[in-house]
């Protein structure tokens, strides 16, 4: 839309299930309004929320550039959940109340902010593992392939939650077998603070308000683990890795990329030491393994620029 | 107590998560007295609705035969829940509050009653796999040993719940893999009445108020599959009867049994046609696999006649 010395001007916006971040800013990463609101996705939030956490964001930046404001060319919003069309068609709603006629706007799956955020607008794949996981390919032509991201229930395989699950599994089993002093069931008697029978624990996983969150909590103590030596902590964040690997190549498997460029997000990778090694080894394909070089909110504002053909240059290396 | 040409007369109680049953009996298996009451796992229901449960099981016992209660030998209560021995605590003092100095009594894990409801007393193992799974042995000094039953968060290998969960598992990473027109991945969308897209049954899933048992009634479509010859229906139950005989074998290996009777309990044989072939496959010692004889309040009969060092000796085979 702009071109030659013009700058252009796009809103970015990273949403979830607990927070939403959205920023002004240029194709250079300047960024002129930030704000911060509550929950965007319709899985965990009331349509009221969302509603209000829209109403926040455009009114706040409206507010802090009412000048730039009229001149937003474009607005990209990466949100979790809308993968499920219900969700989608409610957002798209609001948007066109909220905005509607005054700039474009594209709505999207939040996997393409955080590929973005590593690949900055490059064709890619990202791999989610935070307390879930999700796999997630853009190639040369746009065209989008989603793998896993089925939730705890179902599948999450390589997530935080699949190693902390593994991790009671197995410390169970070595239980059943009697061999109940093994490294990993010392650290995570120690996690939950039990001095006596381990199967105390069961009550207070049952019982707590989020098992997903707790369970999933319980990888940190894996990793623990695993730095002291013990050999389930290492099957089982190998096990993981093997799992994050097969996301990836189903995804090479569905379209071939010719530059395999791998962001990986979330907190599993906090511990990339660990992870990356694994998953070097487990890859059959040579990839580029990329951890994020910018926050997600950013990966939306390449989106936008993308959409209106101009490219993020940023300022500053 | 009784010996010679008099009677014995015992109750047994047979106790979950939803429904208690109680019989006043004697050696022989005549019934004088029975009653249904509510749950008696404290893990379901509070504590006032327990104290209901055995309120109403020993007032009506008595009210049905006034007589006959005043010459109770012994009462056998076989409850879920109580490995916990918070709850065990709770309910061996209602016991002594409601009966104490009446009659003695036993409180046991309710895998006992299972057990005895197949072997008729004798040592042995049962395996449970219903929408949970638990292995339990007795041996000839009446040693016990448990195996699993840790939950759907934790284990339940060879469970209704684990084979819902692989069979979702699987048709999920089919969906990834472009490949959606499996006769499982058919039935299940049949199943959760889908005509569009197979991933709209996810919301479904995370939004039904016992994901536990909904994901566990999946098993049943698990086993249509198989007779229609879905491979993957074949590698999913062949998975779970490993995992059962598994089990069973962990038993075996904590203390030998001259007698290897293995009682078969809960809803995943009542296909026992496919299970029972594919658990003698994989189980590497001999047993003898059992389904049960008696309803499993009459092997709490069993567990308190054999208290009174009286045997169950059932009127007509």
């Amino acid at each position: 839309m702009n071109g030659g010395n013009f700058m252009s001007y796009v809103i970015g916006i990273d949403g979830g299930g607990t927070k939403t971040e959205a920023v002004l800013s240029d194709e250079t990463g300047q960024v002129y309004a930030r704000v911060l609101a509550g929950p965007s996705n319709l899985n965990s939030g009331s349509r009221e929320s969302i509603e209000g956490t829209f109403l926040k964001i455009f009114s706040e930046i409206k507010n802090q550039q009412p000048e730039l404001f009229q001149h937003i060319d474009y607005c990209f919003a990466g949100l979790s959940g809308t993968e499920n069309h219900v969700n989608k068609e409610f957002i798209e709603a609001l948007f066109k109340r909220l905005v509607g006629g005054q700039f474009p706007y594209l709505i999207e799956h939040d996997a393409v902010n955080a590929l973005y955020s590593g690949t900055f607008g490059e064709p890619g794949i990202v791999q989610i593992a935070g307390t879930g996981s999700i796999g997630f390919g853009i190639d040369q032509h746009l065209n989008k392939k989603r793998v896993g991201g089925w939730g705890y229930l179902i599948g999450d395989e390589g997530s935080g939650y699949a190693i902390g699950r593994d991790a009671l599994q197995v410390i169970f089993q070595h239980y059943d077998r009697n061999q109940k002093e093994t490294i990993l069931a010392n650290l995570i008697g120690k996690y939950f603070e039990i001095s006596g029978d381990l199967k105390d624990i069961v009550p207070t996983i049952y019982q707590a308000e989020s098992p997903r969150n707790h369970i999933s909590a319980l990888s940190k103590v894996v990793f623990e683990a695993f730095d002291m030596g013990d050999t389930d902590a290492k099957s089982i964040l190998q096990r993981a890795a093997k799992d994050l690997s097969k996301s990836i190549e189903m995804i090479l498997e569905h379209f071939p990329l010719s530059n395999k460029q791998v962001v990986l997000v979330g907190g599993l990778f906090n511990r990339n030491d660990v992870i990356l090694p694994m998953l070097e080894h487990f890859l059959n394909e040579e990839c580029e393994l990329i951890l994020p070089k910018v926050e997600p909110v950013i990966g939306s504002v390449i989106a936008a620029l993308q959409q209106i053909n101009q490219k993020y240059i940023p300022l500053q290396k």
